[in-house]
């Protein structure tokens, strides 16, 4: 028998709408990101440490303490994507490619750390109209589908349309049928340096998507998946190997930019 | 019998080592920019228009105008990342998920627009000591390779090493093997949006390296690869679809936070 | 100015529903092969040479030497891939390996030359009741969707359902939206050695999908994507290096299983 | 604390070289399994289950029920590939698109069952030359890295050499540098189906290579990393799904090749 130590989360949120939109604020009191916590705290018991942070806080909550202790990170933003700055945005970036699982939710897809980290547009076709989705799980026994039946079924969501300007994805979890006649790429992986990515589609905030156990179910799928198999700690470092230090003996030749112990230039 | 127009291609280079280091000024007297563009229009004539572009002109010469008219941009920067402008990152960005193909040589590796783009750390280790490389060809028959033989040997180059901090290349095209004991994924290729995207690791200024005819075959070959095979012309957009332009008769349903006509968050 | 000549394609068909079924009879009375050649010539004229080929013919007409006449070969089969043999089958991915296209269509996904190439299940669901398809472009610009719109529709097709049991897409070209709730990824791309391979969905030969002039005119779009770059003669050599022609000097050491000359295992 | 149980493992091992070569049977009297077997008993104790079949056994050891009951399975074969019957083949194939773990070492990159899951050659360049190896680690913080430094470095091996035959690995782990001149892409991951694939390259017979500690951690953790996370039991099914019982309500229109209740071709 193996045990292991409980997955540390953040759940990230914006926090904006729920204060602001009298619709959203009735079906998420607390927030977006507190239910996203209790789903995760209901199905992963005590195999999780779950906090959450918001835009509001101090650095939004993702200090370099709180993220050196966080192994993986949700996202949820929409209105105020221009408001995260940039010296948190690279600070998360660091923090994935070293190893920290990063999932983005629903309009995340346009947050600036998925495009950080994508170098793409991430732009897609939408439309609000409280249509039917269902969700096709393209890859059948992956770990971010474990409990699932062969589609999810959300009775009224928001539409995502093809094209959706992504990099081809590792691997393809979830396709979406919408009512309205488009389809979307709704469940995709990467890996960027040691990270691994999730990006899941529903979760519109005019309609009560964190409920739905078929969801939350995902979520903590994604959470067990995404954890860190291990650190890259200095995935940022580019170092000098000195001449006597190459592996194979070497006699050095030829002119140089650089001085003996000098920093590669950024 | 099809005939195709001249591919558009402008090189950009920093052109700051030239000027400033004498072994440099030696190799390259009037820029590696210059060198490159020669051995282009030497293997593909009249196939090709070449134009050249550097961070002191303004707008880095990479202006709206001169990018709408490139297909093709290859990038050297070394000791000049800083300096180039994010604007004109995001409108490179921009153009290459249009369709613009991009070549990436060298220490671009650390070049804003390729960290844009691939969303990683890009980096690697490093060793000026005038070693021999052999640039192994692992995918025969592609068109880069075309008129190569298994390999590339060159007599004395900069060291690059791995871990290289890169998402898994779409292709490998080459692996280097280094007389002092490293190896490297030294041509790779990614598409980003509907832009080709092609990194080759040779270029270190010190060496004579952009007048050796197979490094000079590469490029050409690249050039040819890389050109557009159709424009995304409006890559960046999000547009609604309204519900009555829904490709399927719906009824809106449920609250909104848009109000009809609005455009997305950002 | 470039000038490209020819491309010589070869259309293969089982060419046995058309024989034996009245209402497939009644559509393509000359067979499949027949329509889709007469599409190609009728949009790429002079630009491609079209041959076709059929089950019944000796080596089912890919023969040696009309496979080393082939840049693109297009796989329509349905009910006989079983009468297909093997050593056709090795004949025709070596070939692919080597560098020539594959444009395999609709039932074609349970060929033995698709499932040779891709090693996975090719499997997916499917239902047979004239329902509305709309495939959807998610790589605009891409060559496979010159010509196109947003999407191409289709008002009678048979269903083809996610899962879909194959390796994750190089590129994701089309996925579909079926009338009665399914989705599935219609257009997707891989290269398997120095071949590029391209799956196309749409096909039934219940309904004249093959006379649609958006179906004809990806058919044509993808013959052009697919020629081959340049060829990689040897692709199934596995040669060995003698220690006297490794490219560094190296003297051997340690015990052999092989005799100098051998050749090796396989 | 969360808890899991064992891994079940197979080492499978053709057993025909320590027969008949004195220098192997020297190096490994009880077989290559044997070794591999004990090493990962050594490295995982109680976490691990392991078994051994080789292929003189009935069904080369492999039988449904031995299948069944495996989490990975682990291959070497090098002299014997052409005596492992198409049928186990078969079963494997079908077991690792279930889910299975597979982990191929060395010569079984000709092996069929790899072959066969991959599509491509597998060919490479060879050399018997017992020179120094060194595996580069390309994937810092990956699962199968763990505990690793920065390469491993063996003193007398096989060589391998580029260009290698396979499809672009999804992950990129190890890459070796050779004494006399050559690269090779020595650990690679490919996820075919619900089964997760490693390409481990070190394993020469005339050379005591699964005695090497760095070896036996890379294999034990590669287990660890390859265990189904589920399974995708009906990998190989292509239902069909009758119009009543299609998501959407949908009236049958058109002709059709297939009566009500009939399963498709195959």
């Amino acid at each position: 028998m193996q045990t292991t130590s409980p997955i540390r989360v953040t759940v990230w949120n914006e926090f904006v709408h729920e204060v602001k939109n009298e619709v959203v604020k009735g079906i998420y009191p607390n927030g977006i990101h507190a239910v996203i916590a209790e789903g995760l705290k209901e199905l992963l018991g005590e195999n999780v440490i779950v906090n959450t942070a918001t835009l509001e806080e101090p650095e939004h909550g993702l200090t370099e303490a709180s993220l050196a202790e966080t192994d993986v990170l949700l996202w949820w933003g929409h209105c105020a994507h221009g408001k995260v700055s940039d010296e948190v945005v690279d600070r998360v970036q660091e923090r994935v490619l070293q190893g920290m699982g990063l999932i983005v939710l629903h309009s995340g897809h346009f947050s600036k750390i998925f495009k950080r980290l994508l170098g793409t547009s991430c732009a897609l076709k939408w439309r609000e109209a409280g249509e039917r989705e269902r969700l096709w799980v393209c890859s059948p026994g992956h770990a971010i589908v474990r409990g699932l039946g062969e589609c999810i079924e959300l009775p009224e969501t928001e539409m995502y349309g093809e094209p959706f300007g992504i990099p081809t994805p590792d691997e393809q979890i979830f396709i979406s049928w919408f009512e309205g006649g488009e389809v979307f790429r709704s469940g995709c992986t990467w890996r960027r340096g040691n990270g691994k990515i999730f990006y899941f589609r529903p979760g519109h905030e005019t309609y009560p998507i964190y409920y739905n156990p078929q969801v939350r179910q995902v979520l903590a799928n994604a959470v067990e998946w995404a954890r860190p198999e291990g650190m890259w700690t200095n995935a940022l470092k580019a170092p000098n190997v000195p001449v006597d230090q190459a592996p194979e003996k070497i006699v050095a030749k030829g002119a140089s930019v650089h001085k003996a112990g000098e920093q590669g230039y950024r």
